[in-house]
């Protein structure tokens, strides 16, 4: 098939061009090669010489690009010998998209309604993709859950905050959909500050049985492939989270 | 309330510890401030020294995480000053979890799997939130579309890609949900590559009527209010894409 990347490149750089500097234009270049598989993981990037050649544009401005993304960990210069792509899956990716998400200032109710379409994208999937083993884990964090709850005088919020987001990313897990589980492990990153603040202010302590149905039904909501109680789960846990938030007006307080 | 910032990091930095860099826990140090809204937009980082005492690392380590941290374009160094956060809603975000997703090779199906999530989540809050101005650039969109499609003799598959794409933004934003939208916003960006291998193909020159009729769809849906005939859309469409994709088993060949 022809090769579209040299016209959508001049496309957008010609719809752009009055703000894009000539440094972004390479990461541009270097992003759509990317997006469409011309370089992958280990792939050697061109030359300078030849990305200058290419994009008509200053030896600094690649250096300055290529800098960027061997920060963003997506390059790897080996001198001497070339700039590589990344394994990218070994590196801990850097949240720019989360930061630009808490650093918006976004409204609590955008945050709640989002979560409530992700998690119920994520229940939809692991209701067909579940498997024994995941159902086991489920079991064993609920568990856990419980127990600390019953026995523990002192409860940590810490320990009921980490419980509880291990709990959210077995239900990413169990979706077997690697990007809808990488954005809900990045979004529960966004939710943590909430849920520990509310587990400090004596969520748990006050109905410790609210929590732990909240966590069972999304559980039943599986072993019965049952969307309808996967749907009230998520809301109903959602709301209960919103409601504890609500107590003062932010968490951040 | 109390503040659970240091408990949370000392926590992370206790289990991880084996792994951690020095210049990692900087940079977690700091994204969890971020998080918890310790720092916000134009604020102040502590200082060098301050960073050293308080996470008991080196001078080079704190230098090296904010390198970082401002290759992405999350902090501002201004010299003889201090460390600022940068207001990140200016600039063009670093797609860091875009490349993970790409560079990863997921499998076509997932890929598949999850558009439809994320549109039934878009289509589910776009149902309760759009407004007429939102509908108006939708029909235009649309009109657009099918002018292009009657009118032109040749037709280039980076227009229609262009218009094709244009429309599921504008449905990103009729969910009046920056963090869905932002999501989708990005995931568009991994779909669009199929999308113009698609339209490459042939997939609106073989039959223009099915293409128009799924925007149409979308659009009725929004327009009467009805979850089912926005998911019976996204189903249909996101099915329409998948078989085109089909005709070879990669649109990257």
């Amino acid at each position: 098939m022809q090769n579209y990347i040299t016209d959508t490149f001049k496309t957008a750089s010609e719809n752009t061009s009055h703000t894009q500097t000539a440094t972004e234009s390479v990461i541009n270049y270097i992003r759509n090669l990317i997006l469409n598989r011309e370089l992958r993981i280990g792939d050697k990037l061109p030359t300078e010489n030849e990305l200058c050649e290419q994009l008509g544009v200053g030896r600094g401005s690649v250096r300055e690009a290529v800098k960027r993304l061997e920060a963003i960990s997506l390059l790897n210069v080996r001198r001497g010998d070339g700039t590589y792509i990344s394994d990218v899956r070994q590196n801990k990716a850097f949240d720019s998209l989360l930061y630009k998400i808490v650093l918006e200032d976004i409204d609590f109710q955008e945050i709640v309604d989002y979560r409530i379409q992700l998690e119920i994208g994520i229940m939809q999937l692991a209701i067909r993709n579940v498997t024994e083993d995941i159902l086991k884990e489920l079991k064993n964090n609920l568990f856990q859950f419980s127990q600390y709850i019953t026995n523990e005088e002192q409860k940590s919020p810490v320990v009921l905050h980490d419980l509880d987001i291990q709990f959210h990313n077995i239900l990413g897990k169990a979706s077997k959909n690697r990007l809808l589980a990488d954005v809900y492990a990045v979004s529960l990153s966004l939710f943590s500050p909430y849920m520990l603040s509310n587990y400090g202010k004596g969520q748990v302590q006050s109905s410790p049985e609210v929590t732990i149905e909240n966590h069972t039904l999304l559980l039943n909501a599986l072993e019965n492939k049952d969307i309808s109680l996967a749907t009230y789960a998520v809301v109903n846990s959602t709301q209960l989270w919103q409601k504890w938030n609500d107590y003062t007006s932010s968490p951040f307080q």
